[in-house]
């Protein structure tokens, strides 16, 4: 077990966090030896000794004392360039950087295999909760149903705003976006996509089959309104934004991204603000309920500084599941019993409903609940962007299976 | 990665639960070779093939074709003849047995290395919560501060009886006694000793530092009263069996388990019935916390196979922190608030309170609250085990480091 010398591509907020997490780990016996930034002459608060700084990607790729690349910088392109890079070098990488990895999660496999090299990547799924490494590790058999939880930290956040605190919607997003929980463009977060390439990582580690996003159902929290948190708050639930992952029998799971009306008995009804919760259940074990935070520069650096202290003993993801037998196969043939809240008197003439139990119609507040096939709500996703509508999951049917 | 043939030992409850379990698991690719049981005309609810059972235990540590034993007898002489004897022939061990295991962990990490093979435990520690393998793989590192929770299940099923549907303890005991939760002699789960070994196990994987039963302070729930509940009531409070180590400085830690009152803010206090809750705090993820069922034959048996599945993989547990630069010394001399409910006049000269802040007075019901060392609770342990005093930990001072 020798030192790791890490070179660390990207310094914002997080890549300060790993700066200073690394310093505090003296068992670690990790130093950071080279850091590739943009802008050189970019502010920053964490300072440095001189000459550690360098804006040549290949003054880390090319410097063959440097055994473990850090890549944390905040775009998939450069994310993708150095990461497949240095795999194809055989140096092994610990990354975060989600959408990259679940858009090139294949290819990044197949990368590890051909040059015997490794890529870690808990920090990129509930920052600092230990998901991917217990669903590869302590999860790893048959027994395991379905993994569900609360991935994304920004939008929690508004949503804990919302609903525990009364807030408008709006003020609640702009004070998620001046406490640094959301960025800028919230897009990302309150739209769901955070949470769904969490959720495919995931799923690769959970059932051992990769799924591309655009395969997949995907609804943010953008459109909710004051009707739509009235009618939860009467019903005494909170509205979150939840993703999962079932298995709805022997040969098949779905999998999506959606808000749900969540009531008080659940576990993550109490996942409040910033954090993540994720429901992992199984035959024998019923459900385990992990809880952490999930956003943040350091609760992210010490899940980055977990994955540097792991190659340090060489470990890599097995990717076992994906070699096991009879993996169940991606299905959208399932019925979700979800809440529809739309505008004008034709909107619901395009959207399949198998069936509507309840209506309401009033002057400024139309919704159906019904039951509708997955399958049509991903082909009804242009109709249902509508920015005057909103969908929630209503947990039911095989939902059932539900904690 | 060969199949797994599996010597089994014990087929109580969990051991036919692990029977069941790796009977459905078929990417485990292990096999229940051979059982050995003490009665072999004993009734069994699950059956077995034929000449699967025996009543010689050197039918399966003599068979060459065995490559693991799973080990969940429930006697822990038994345990450690069986455990030891695999070791010392280099056969790996899957064990659930906290006791035999908190008692011995010194000379069993010392049989793996000399005998270059590994003793698996995970079951041994909150059931299906996979806390030692988090402790020993993912929180490897400087940042760990405590480890806090409800380890035991019986226990916590009693007094959630109590807090939460207004049962007798009495009542809750004989209920949990009928349902299987707790022995049919219930000292071991009531007194504390089975979250004290849990402790003791977990504090090895924590912070790399083994501390022995007798030198650590362990109270249970045996002389609690209705005037005791009624006081934590009021408070708007419950009181849980709560097992802690915690550093208390960069050189000090200190543990103990004791009955604690604990307000409605704290994640432990949701932690009810038959199970298990484990806050994992640290230095840049602040708290991470982990719940799942913890008593159970089928939990207990999920918990083995993980185990089991480890081994195919050679997975051991390296004690990684026990080789630690700096590791932090045990220490009793900390100062903890304290409610004594006691009987006599008397009763507290004996007891040296730094300083007391409350003191009630009545006919039925005295107690006080108070400051005292650790190291002095420790000192007085036979006067406080009088069946008429009950005691409890209220978190203050360094323990406002907690949640």
């Amino acid at each position: 077990m020798n030192t790791i010398n890490i070179g660390l591509f990207g310094f914002g907020t997080v890549g300060q966090g790993i700066y200073k997490v690394i310093g505090r780990a003296a068992n670690a016996h990790a130093e950071i030896k080279r850091i590739c930034v943009r802008n050189l002459s970019k502010p920053r608060t964490v300072e440095v000794p001189a000459g550690l700084l360098t804006d040549n990607e290949n003054d880390i790729l090319d410097d063959p004392s440097i055994n473990l690349i850090v890549e944390v910088v905040d775009n998939a392109e450069a994310s993708y360039r150095i990461v497949t890079s240095a795999l194809k070098r055989g140096v092994p990488v610990v990354s975060g950087n989600k959408a990259m990895i679940a858009r090139h999660l294949p290819e990044l496999i197949e990368l590890q295999r051909r040059y015997d090299t490794a890529l870690l990547y808990d920090a990129s799924s509930c920052g600092s909760i230990p998901v991917i490494r217990n669903l590869e590790e302590y999860y790893d058999n048959d027994l395991l149903l379905e993994v569900k939880g609360i991935l994304n930290g920004s939008s929690n956040y508004i949503l804990s705003r919302v609903f525990d605190h009364n807030e408008e919607y709006a003020a609640a997003l702009e004070r998620a976006q001046q406490l640094g929980f959301a960025e800028s463009d919230p897009s990302f977060d309150i739209e769901g996509f955070d949470s769904l390439f969490k959720l495919i990582i995931i799923t690769v580690h959970a059932l051992g089959v990769y799924v591309s996003p655009e395969q997949i159902f995907t609804y943010g929290i953008a459109t909710i309104n004051s009707h739509d948190i009235r009618h939860a708050r009467e019903k005494r639930m909170k509205i979150k934004l939840v993703a999962q992952v079932v298995k709805v029998s022997d040969e098949r799971f779905t999998m999506f991204v959606m808000p749900e009306f969540v009531s008080p008995s659940k576990y993550i009804y109490s996942v409040d603000d910033e954090y993540n919760g994720v429901v992992i259940r199984g035959e024998c074990y019923d459900r385990q309920f992990m809880f952490g935070k999930g956003a943040g520069a350091l609760p992210t650096a010490s899940s980055i500084l977990s994955d540097v202290m792991a190659r340090r003993h060489g470990y890599r993801y097995e990717y076992k599941k994906m070699g096991y037998m009879n993996r169940p196969a991606y299905s959208t043939d399932v019925v979700l019993r979800v809440y529809l809240r739309y505008t004008g008197r034709d909107y619901l003439d395009g959207i399949p409903f198998l069936n509507i139990c309840e209506m309401h119609l009033s002057e400024d507040f139309n919704y159906v609940m019904g039951d509708i096939r997955l399958s049509d709500l991903l082909a009804c996703r242009e109709q249902l962007s509508d920015p005057r509508v909103f969908l929630a999951n209503i947990p039911r049917f095989f939902l059932e299976l539900d904690e």
